[in-house]
């Protein structure tokens, strides 16, 4: 256990592989959590429907918990909430457009937790934490830096951010209060990794403008435009060029339309007059006079893009010399869906303007090296620590620390579950703690394990083959069977020969078997389930998973 | 059935949707195959090994298959040959290092068929056409273009290609002769169509010297290079500059030690002297004296590469110091596993280079927008058909024909299984033939089908359960059961109380079934599947395939 003057800092999600954030910051026995986001599964968790962080750590101590902070309202930072507050349902505090999702979010799950709204430079307390919003800019609106004065000392955390010194609500980032805090003196800074493999800096969300419009210009058909949904000042832009080129807008897509109207109620969308037409009356405007923002941009299988690529969309239907922006990145293990999407898309006669043949119809929302460094001049810490990235990245961005003097010592590379202990002049690694991720399947949430997915995986590669026999039970004799059963195994035509050969393989085996054993149902089944694997490895080069069921009569 | 004059162009693989590449061109009867090559599965093909092209066509034909050239050796062009070859085991043309390839594969898997090999340049006879082999530069040795002379006019098949102009052999794409046969005049031109969407040339394979030697000379400790096995001149370049920069070659994974020897026994690898090291004694090598080549860029589960990052490969662990080059890109759908690849190594203490990090480390085998018009600036065909690539890859290339002037009417977008059919001066689409995929699951060969990869999906999605009931031949009673087993289905400690309540439910319902349908096994077991279905969505949301067994005692 560390002092209680110690200031512990913990990731338990978000650094190393997994892209789900969520960091405590502990003092005296009472934390902080900032983050607590979800991951959409990858292609080996089968079955499952979402990843949560393990707040095993948490768990373990009961009351701990003061507060958490949501720096912004995407899905990585805010999607694990209402799985949170199951457990802890302890006060939330939010920007108004991620409190706005999150209030969504709770109604949904049907769940009760004290929700905060805060902005930009609001100060509280929260144990014994003073907390500091510092509003910086990112592809979502209402997002912010944290400084979380501490007994200890001050920490920054970064959220997530870039430097855009033109975003299209002229409110950059506040980097006068960033070199306030900076001259003040921090102890540590926790800083986006994201885009530190990128030279430069990212783009103003401005810079696209002039593409975009020039597409709108051009088309002689309708302009679908597909973006993250909370993406509000992407949207803007399309709203104001559309008006600008006398096209109307049309919304696709479920969340496009609920953020549309969220960010109208809280004053950060401003809709030009007239501009909006409702997407059932869409087909009565001419194709040129028509812009649709849609969801999809990542290929989402029932997302509205996704479906009118498949033609299975009712209410609007691609026709030649329509024009399709992807105004998005393709997020890593998305690419192949992705490009189907696109290869659709072309089939119904539609131009596809993406990041490969189209450049400048997107920026990222991300710091890339020289404003990772500008926020490093800024902040001036005595430690930092990476955060938000894969190992690759967090690396990467120790390494651009230590060029720009920071000696090796004072930077810490942690990953989920380790532990950083701070003092006013020293930092040191405590003993880690559980991390790492917990599987939501259905209402189940941590149930499914790794040994659960393993068992799905063997399913899945070589499907099942049950074989069920009755045995007379005091001498073990075959009275019927085996009868075998399959389901996504295969061989076609030829299955029935298969399934006889092995049938007769079983009644060899049995045959073979010791008296003693045969009366035995786990021998028996062991036997049976030996023998057809051999077969079906030998005959066909298969693993099925293989179901023996003994019957005593 | 098309008249006997009339030439046809059928694309059996490799156009649309699917990266595995075989081609047909028939006439009166008789048909030629250009390519045959194999796809790796995606994720959602369960279990699959390999897929191969679907030549039903050919079946409903047999005999027309008089030949089959490959226009070089990667897999994706050679791969499915020994499936082919088990079916029509026609003569086989291939350049010397696809021969070489092919007479491996042929010996693993133990198949017979005449195998030829020619050289660029060659020309010969397979039924009614005339091949004529033209030079081209690619990413592996010993690829060509054809010409194929037909009674109805030339073809030209493009292959895979780049038109590299400083090759490292000083052997670049016989351009001249290319422009013999536009003056010549031919009939169709199928020119590949993966690097469309980039504008420009590929830089030359020799542009990359500079940048690996700089790496090679800075550092400090080991320099592991990884590319594909098949790029000799890849190899050579490693090779090379590990003499010139003072370092010896150690060679990790199976693939790249047998075509280093293929190579050198062409003679198309020249090894400098005393420049190999054998692996096991690269310890003994001080680490900024030695480099090792690799297989696994693409971050294939058993490589070299993916055993030395996750440090389980006997041979060789990385050590701090050491540099690592992934000299290849990142094939679509690989980028997530090549992301954790590179983040192990990076905690081994790797510097990692790779493309978003570092560019001028590798360049394509495909020709850019400028190398595909000289393509057809030289050719100047009649008709034109975009060969290899999706369904966005051939429309863009047909835009870029149609650009350069090729009248709309006579560019052909052909998907997998359709049809040209060509005349002197005319050409028209035919019947679309079948074709498409089939998969390779073990030793079978298309009895995996997409319901049995279905059945492996809903296993994957919700694991089993197995319900095990015995009732009374005459009245229905249930004399024992239901008993429930389950795989891949998770509820961990709450399992048994489930699996009761899922009990009740099913005795409950089949107390309240018809007396007439009790005895009936077909509808006790659709009755235990409806109500555990029921159960079981309702209860955890979610939907395991059920089993149900009725044993009539």
């Amino acid at each position: 256990m560390a002092a209680p003057e110690t200031l512990r800092i913990i990731p338990l999600g978000g650094l190393g592989e997994i892209g789900l954030n969520m960091m405590l910051i502990e003092y005296g026995g009472q934390s902080l959590a900032i983050d607590c986001g979800v991951m959409f599964p990858e292609p080996s968790m089968l079955g499952i429907d979402l990843v949560v962080p393990d707040w095993t750590y948490l768990r373990e101590r009961p009351d701990s918990l003061q507060g958490l902070i949501c720096t912004h309202g995407h899905e990585d930072h805010i999607g694990a909430l209402p799985f949170l507050a199951r457990e802890f349902p302890v006060p939330t505090y939010a920007t108004p457009f991620a409190h706005a999702l999150i209030k969504n979010k709770r109604e949904e799950h049907n769940i009760e937790f004290p929700l905060e709204c805060f902005r930009a430079g609001d100060s509280w307390r929260v144990g014994p934490f003073e907390i500091e919003a510092i509003h910086i800019t990112h592809s979502i609106v209402d997002t912010v830096a944290l400084a979380i004065r501490t007994p200890v000392g001050t920490i920054v955390h970064s959220g997530d951010f870039k430097f855009d010194p033109t975003p299209l609500d002229d409110h950059p980032s506040d980097l006068p209060h960033l070199a306030e805090l900076g001259d003040e003196g921090v102890l540590a800074l926790l800083s986006d990794s994201t885009n530190v493999e990128r030279p430069g800096v990212t783009p103003s969300e401005r810079s696209i403008t002039r593409n975009l419009e020039a597409v709108f210009l051009q088309s002689p058909g309708r302009v679908l435009v597909s973006t993250f949904a909370s993406h509000l000042h992407r949207i803007q832009q399309v709203l104001d060029i559309s008006a600008r080129t006398n096209r109307r807008v049309a919304v696709a897509g479920r969340g496009m339309v609920t953020n549309i109207g969220i960010g109208q109620d809280l004053g950060c969308l401003r809709v030009p007059d007239g501009v909006m037409v409702d997407l059932n009356e869409a087909r009565q405007v001419p194709p040129d006079r028509l812009t649709v923002l849609t969801t999809g941009s990542q290929a989402e299988p029932r997302s509205a893009l996704t479906r009118i690529a498949m033609n299975g969309y009712k209410k609007l239907a691609i026709d030649p010399g329509d024009t399709v922006i992807l105004s998005s990145r393709m997020i890593p293990g998305n690419e192949k869906a992705i490009g189907e999407v696109i290869n659709h898309l072309h089939r119904r006669g539609a131009e596809v303007l993406y990041e490969k043949v189209a450049t400048g119809l997107h920026v990222s929302g991300h710091a890339n090296q020289a404003e990772l460094s500008l926020m490093m001049q800024l902040i001036r810490p005595k430690f930092f620590v990476p955060i938000h990235g894969e190992y690759r990245h967090l690396i990467r961005h120790v390494a651009l620390a230590e060029r720009m003097g920071m000696p090796a010592e004072n930077c810490f590379l942690l990953e989920d579950g380790d532990v950083l202990e701070l003092e006013q002049e020293h930092a040191r690694r405590g003993e880690p703690v559980t991390a790492g991720r917990v599987f939501v399947d259905g209402k189940g949430v941590g149930d499914v394990e790794d040994v659960v997915l393993r068992d799905r995986r063997h399913l899945s590669d070589g499907g099942l083959v049950l074989a069920m026999l009755a045995v007379d039970q005091h001498t073990g004799d075959v009275i019927s069977g085996p009868e075998l059963i399959s389901r996504g195994f295969g061989v076609g035509d030829e299955s029935q020969a298969h399934f006889e050969r092995a049938r007769e393989a079983v009644l060899a085996a049995l045959e073979e078997l010791a008296p003693e054993s045969r009366t035995v149902p786990a021998e028996v089944k062991e036997e049976m389930r030996r023998t057809l694997r051999r077969y079906f490895k030998k005959a066909l080069d298969r693993r099925p998973v293989i179901l023996p069921v003994v019957t005593e009569l």
